[in-house]
């Protein structure tokens, strides 16, 4: 599907060529920002900035004009005011250039007609260049893979997720969690006011790329909803796809206009199309990146009845009266335990002291040491009663009882139990009064491929959201 | 209000002298552990260890019985197997305790004849020794100005905010939590089965207790609903009172049962009450900590007129269309900034790249350095449209633009500004990829006595509860 788009957007996604419009030997320009910020990722192409000041960055000449460059441009980077645009615009057709990056803002969003005027003279200098725009006002693109950063150099590892903002911020958002909890990106683009390229055209592109499994988007509107949602719904039917709708209130939209010229519709609109698109909806920054963790590590969903451990070495009690709650009143189901893992349980654990459910409280195992609390976890996770196994795992409660060293064997036994059977193991792993600790802890989990979350409430919302685009697709 | 409550319960929270029924000179028990710990804590009355080891704890000399204690007793804490639990009332009785604290369990949280029938004994007991018993199955009291820890040695600074938790485990992390976000703590109690003292009776001795300003409750059940919610709408009209009620679902209902011997009754039956008495209703750890937070800073409400400050350097244009949704979606009102404030604004920060509403983006800043942005937020804090102002601060973007003595010198400024007038100032700080600047930033922040959330919506719901307390307090 959308095949086309693979050879389409080569030149954006892996240009073997980056001109850099706005480059400037002596002054901090933006233009600077990204020649340096390619050059240190290892950008593998050729890079050529193009400033009035002439000049070197580094060991690169910058050029005068773009019609100077020696070689070919597929991609141009666009830091000059906007008065400048449609005159570089005709620098680029006469380079042949395939698709040009307009970080520069000043159109649209002003609300002003001269502004919106001047976007449209930009779009029929690009049809009639036979070029792509790529913004204005936004960061453009970002592939790890083709070692291009994001504006501010950013760079994390190469993964399978690919996301679409119209917003850089939120993009740039994207990208630092994702270093911190191992959401590894395909490929994204925050397109800005997206005159030419829009949501539409990268979804579909996400859609046919093959080294993406799943896409994340953060949009403020369109100027074709129709065709927007048509393509969504193309794009579900073999991705899962994740979408934050920003604007939904009158403080939002009115925020939204003034940031990339969007006029917003109706939030009810948008969650009834997204709906019928099969595209799943989310409402912030830490559920887009909860769930985007979550269909990065398992793909697709398993069920949602969950089995739920607690009380590793105490106070589990409350947690696990607090635990049911989240996981019910966030859409998971928690069965009790058959009759007969209770008895083994009660059997290794003793009946006085835990709570023997579910959610189970093992606590009682600390004073049985590790090897029993290994068992008892075992135990349950072979129950059938559970399709995904949630373990919250209290570190300032843990260290005292088992000091590091116990704390780090019981994580490596998590990973271990994650990797000898079917079952999703996920961790919960709450803020508290160890964070040096607790971090460290995320960490090695995350690196294992586990995932691990904040709250009993996001773990059980990211859980229902991976089995929500599974039943989809079984239904459709 | 309840003031015969504070010398009842005075041998309670500041007893003279505390004996630890359960120690041993030779093993690691829980009993030794409440010795050790009311040692290093520096409790500054009587300890007298009692158990059958024989020998001595530090300098502390292990006695056979309690009857053979030389003084007075105060407080017990019983951590002996539920066998004992008759025996030592009488011995309790024989030296005119007035209090005993069971953290010992086993009772009807077994959902047992033999545990509820054990019980009514241990009460029967009491009643004729004049003796009040806490729990059992409970961690008991705290009391940082007494010096009082929590069972795992827990203990934080002196404040001015009390709880009453029937779990011991949310117990513990209500104040871990609060030792990581500066939430102190006057006093509070787990009361676990709450045979005797229950909710009731502490939340009229937290009602009557100078010390405290403001209380939270985590509740499972109550064996008097009609006591319980009385008691609270007398509490309400003192002070502010925040209650997660733990069992709302089958599912938390069934662990509850299994916990403190509750029976929860209908999630919809807690809620309509708790409004009706003048509680403040949330529904995680999160919120109660979150709640317990912003009235320990601000006390009562301002208003919910927000004035929302983003992009300090860069990136506030999809987070102030986020910040703007998570505010009004969650309760909040964002009035747009009035013309006068708009104007000298744009003056100040330039037309293009900012966003000059509300949500305010003052991105534009980072080209003008710190002197334009901090003079940027005192215009925005002086136009009238706000009660209140949230500033949402991403470290990993402000870090590498202002490098590390920029933040601090910005985070400094927030101190000042919130020193000097009258508005409360808000701090959305979210979690990122530089954790550790973001966690030191977090701590200086706090320790000025400026509230730090982690995400908008977090901060919204906040700001919601402050006001629908004063909102009660007004409309009663």
């Amino acid at each position: 599907m959308f095949e086309e788009k693979l050879k389409e957007f080569e030149p954006i996604f892996y240009p073997k060529s980056i001109a850099v419009v706005g480059a400037s030997a002596t002054s901090i320009k933006a233009g600077s920002l990204w020649v340096e910020n390619l050059r240190s990722a290892g950008f593998p192409g050729l890079i050529y900035p193009v400033g009035s000041s002439g000049g070197r960055i580094g060991d690169l000449k910058i050029l005068p004009s773009l019609r100077l460059i020696p070689g070919e441009v597929d991609y141009v980077i666009v830091a000059v005011p906007r008065q400048s645009a449609l005159e570089l615009l005709d620098d680029c057709a006469a380079k042949n250039v395939k698709a040009v990056h307009f970080f520069t803002a000043g159109f649209s969003e002003t609300d002003t007609q001269q502004g919106r005027k001047l976007e449209e003279q930009m779009l029929d200098k690009a049809r009639q260049g036979n070029m792509r725009i790529i913004g204005p006002n936004c960061i453009g693109v970002y592939c790890p893979e083709h070692r291009i950063p994001l504006l501010m150099g950013i760079l994390g590892e190469n993964g399978s997720v690919g996301f679409v903002s119209q917003s850089g911020g939120i993009a740039t958002k994207l990208v630092t969690i994702g270093i911190a909890r191992h959401i590894n990106y395909s490929k994204g683009v925050s397109f800005g006011n997206g005159i030419d390229l829009d949501a539409s055209d990268f979804l579909q592109y996400m859609a046919a790329d093959p080294k993406t499994k799943v896409i994340g988007a953060y949009l403020e509107g369109t100027r074709d909803g129709t065709r927007l949602f048509k393509t969504m719904r193309k794009v579900a039917e073999v991705k899962p796809l994740v979408v934050w709708k920003g604007g939904r209130t009158e403080a939002g939209a009115q925020a939204a206009l003034s940031h990339t010229g969007s006029l917003a519709s109706s939030a009810a609109v948008w969650s009834a199309a997204l709906k019928q698109a099969g595209a799943i909806e989310v409402h912030s920054l830490e559920e887009l990146t909860d769930t985007l963790l979550i269909f990065q590590q398992f793909g697709h969903g398993q069920g949602i009845r969950a089995a739920i451990i607690g009380g590793l070495a105490d106070g589990g009690g409350g947690n696990s009266v607090a635990a049911g709650d989240a996981c019910i009143e966030n859409g998971l189901q928690v069965p009790p335990l058959s009759f007969e893992t209770k008895r083994k349980l009660s059997e290794l654990l003793g009946e006085v002291g835990g709570i023997l459910c579910n959610p189970i409280d093992v606590s009682q195992a600390q004073f049985r040491g590790l090897a029993t609390l290994f068992q008892a976890i075992d135990l349950i996770v072979k129950d059938t009663i559970g399709d995904v196994v949630l373990i919250q795992e209290d570190t300032e409660i843990l260290l005292p009882i088992y000091s590091q060293k116990g704390l780090e064997e019981i994580n490596e036994f998590f990973i271990e139990l994650a990797g000898r059977q079917n079952k999703p193991v996920i961790v919960v792993l709450p803020p508290g009064s160890v964070e040096a600790n607790r971090l460290r802890i995320e960490q090695r989990l995350l690196e294992a491929s586990i995932p691990v979350f904040g709250s009993m409430e996001r773990a059980a919302r990211a859980i229902c959201r991976l089995n929500q685009y599974s039943c989809w697709q079984e239904a459709k």
